[in-house]
C-alpha cells in the first residue's frame, strides 16, 4: 500500500547494521546464520517501526500470493453472502484473502475474471459458477490451477467439490407436499446445464414415481436464471396451459417469490389456492407473506468445507481430495398447507 | 497462479532472442529500444503462448498491486452485496480487483483485516465499516494510504466519503407518518457512533420539532447493531415502557424485521395497531409480511461512486476529492397506515 513505508534499509539503519544483516534475520529460513542477540535486536526494531514485508519480493521468493480468487453467479442472491463468511474465514485462520469477483455484472463474463484472477497468479480458486460441461473447470484442471467448486458442481464426479445433497432436498419437499395430500404437483427447475438444477429435476420425477404419481411435462417448467423475474414467467407459463394443479416445488426461493407476486396479482392464495415450496432456505425467508417452506441448506458450513479442501490441495497440489456433500432439511412454514379438496 | 506458468525465458526461447530483449519488448516503457519486426515476433508469440507477467515482479517494478480493499461490517446485511458489485464494477472497468473482507466474522476484528491489507500494499481501500470517531480511518489517513468512506462516514469532514443524506431519509419517514394521522412516532435508533445512526436520530428529532411535536425520551430506544435480534430487544423495551405510540421509525429494515417478530408474538398487527418504517429499502422489502415502507438508497450507485473516487486517489494521491451525498426516496408500501383514533 502507498504512503509511508518503513523499508528493510530503515529498519537496517536504525539498528546499525547493513541490509543483507536484516533481511536474513527477517528471513525465518536464514536468521540462525546471525548472533541470536543481533536477531532480536533487529526483529524488535522491525516490530516497533512497523515494518511489512514487501509482498512482491516475497511473492517473488515464494511464488505464493496467499490470495484466493472466489467467483460467485450472483452475490446478491442472499445465498451467497454466508458461504462468502465461512469461506474468508477459514482463509483468514490460515493467512489467505479472498479475491472476490461477481460474474452477473453485465458485460463482465466469468472468462475476464477468470483470466484475470489467472493473471494475478492467485494461489488457488473456489467457483461457485461451474455448470456441467464447463469449459473453464476443464481449463483450470488442464492448467493445473488448485481449485474446488462449491454449491453446482460438474458431470465429472472427480473434481474437488463441496456440494448440497439436491436430490434429497427436493424429495423431501415432495413427500412433504404429498403428505398434505398434493397429487398435482408443478416443478419450476433451475437450468439444466447446472447440477443443482439437473439433480433437483431428476429429484423431482424420482421421488414423484416413487410415490406413484407421474409427473406430467406440462406441469414441468424451465428456467435458465434463479430469479424472480423467470419465476414470474414460468408461473405465468404453467397457469396458461390449463392444466390442474394445487402445489408448486420450486428449484429455488426467488423462484418462489416470483409465483408469490403473479398469484397476488391473480387474485390467487398462497396455500389456500396453491402451495409453495422453496428451495436453499435463503436468509428472511420466515419474513415473506407467506413465510416460505424451503429446504435448508448449510451455507456457512459449505464455504468453510470449501475453503478447507482448498487449503490442502494449496498446500499439496496432489494430494487426494474428497468432496463433500452436506445434508438438506425441510423447514416447514405457512407456504404449504393441505390440498383443496375439489 | 501455480500450475503451468509460461516464463519469459519460454517465450524467449521460442523467438530465439535472450530473455533480456523478450523483457524490452514486453516493457510498454522499453519497447523502443528493441527493433519493430522483432517486437511484434515476440508479442506474437507471448500472446500465443498465453505468456501473463509475473505479477510480483510487476508489482516490485510498478509498486501497484491493482488489487483495492473492500472491508464490510456485515455482507449478510443485503445491502453490502448490491453496493460491492458497483465497486467491483467501476474498478474492474480499470483493470482493478477487490479484495473483499466481512469485519462481522466472530474473532476477526476491523483491526486485524486492516493490518492484513496493508501488509499486502493494496492499492486503497473502500471501507464500510467507519465509525464517527475511527482509529483505523486516522491511521489510514497519517499514513497517506488512498481510501475512501462508503454509507458510514467519520465527524472529520474532510475525509473522502459516499454517503447518503440519512437526515432526509428519516424526516421523509416522519413526515410520511404524521401525513397519516400518527403523532406519537417512536424511534429505534442505530448506533449513536456511528454517522448512519446518529444523523438518522438527529434527523428524527429535527423533523418531529419542525411538525411540532416533541419528541419523547421514552420513546426512543437505542440498538448498538443494526439485525433483527436487536430490533426484538429495541421493541420489547419499548412496549415495556408502557407510554402510547401509534407508529415506530426504525433506522434500517433488519430492525423493522425484528419489530415484525414481536408484535406478531404478542398478538399485535402492523399496520393496524402500529405502523413501522424501515430504513434502506433492502431487497425483498417488498414481500415481507406486511411489504415494508422504506427509505431507498441507490446502493450500486454509491458503490461505483466510491470506486471511482478511489480510482483518482490512487491516480493522484494529492488530488482534491469531493465527496458525494445520495439522495434517498421514501417508498410506501403496506406496514404503514392511517392513525389509529383512539
Amino acid at each position: 500500500m502507498p504512503g509511508t513505508r518503513i523499508s528493510l534499509k530503515d529498519v537496517a539503519g536504525r539498528v546499525g547494521v547493513h541490509p543483507s544483516t536484516a533481511s536474513r534475520v527477517l528471513n525465518p529460513a536464514t536468521r540462525q546464520m546471525v548472533s541470536e542477540e543481533l536477531a532480536a535486536r533487529v526483529l524488535a526494531a522491525a516490530e516497533e517501526m512497523g515494518y511489512c514485508p514487501n509482498p512482491f519480493a516475497l511473492g517473488l521468493r515464494t511464488r505464493r500470493s496467499f490470495i484466493v480468487g472466489v467467483l460467485t453467479p450472483d452475490l446478491t442472491n442472499p445465498v451467497f453472502p454466508p458461504m462468502f463468511r465461512g469461506i474468508e474465514k477459514v482463509l483468514a485462520e490460515a493467512g489467505f484473502s479472498a479475491m472476490l469477483a461477481d460474474s452477473h455484472i453485465p458485460g463482465v463474463r466469468e472468462r475476464t475474471i477468470l483470466d484475470k484472477m489467472k493473471s494475478r497468479w492467485l494461489d488457488g480458486l473456489i467457483l461457485a459458477t461451474a455448470h456441467r460441461k464447463d469449459p473453464l473447470v476443464a481449463e483450470c484442471l488442464a492448467e493445473k490451477i488448485p481449485f474446488v467448486l462449491i454449491n453446482r458442481t460438474t458431470d465429472d464426479e472427480s473434481i474437488p467439490c463441496v456440494v448440497n445433497d439436491d436430490r434429497s432436498g427436493i424429495r423431501q419437499a415432495v413427500e412433504h407436499l404429498y403428505g398434505l395430500g398434493h397429487t398435482k404437483i408443478a416443478h419450476i427447475t433451475g437450468a439444466q446445464n447446472t447440477s443443482t438444477g439437473y439433480a433437483r429435476f431428476e429429484g423431482f420425477t424420482e421421488s414423484m414415481r416413487e410415490l406413484g404419481l407421474e409427473p406430467e411435462i406440462d406441469l414441468i417448467v424451465n428456467c435458465e436464471t434463479l430469479s424472480e423475474t423467470e419465476g414470474r414467467q414460468a408461473i405465468s407459463s404453467l397457469l396458461g396451459r390449463g392444466k390442474q394443479f394445487t402445489a408448486i416445488a420450486c428449484a429455488n426461493d426467488l423462484i418462489a417469490l416470483g409465483c408469490y407476486d403473479v398469484l397476488r396479482k391473480r387474485g390467487l392464495k398462497c396455500p389456500d389456492d396453491i402451495s409453495i415450496t422453496g428451495f436453499n432456505d435463503m436468509p428472511f425467508a420466515d419474513k415473506f407473506d407467506p413465510p416460505l417452506t424451503s429446504i435448508r441448506i448449510p451455507l456457512l458450513e459449505m464455504g468453510e468445507k470449501a475453503a478447507g479442501l482448498l487449503l490442502k490441495l494449496i498446500e499439496d497440489p496432489e494430494a487426494r481430495i474428497k468432496s463433500e456433500k452436506v445434508t438438506p432439511q425441510l423447514i416447514i412454514r405457512q407456504s404449504t398447507a393441505k390440498a383443496r379438496t375439489s
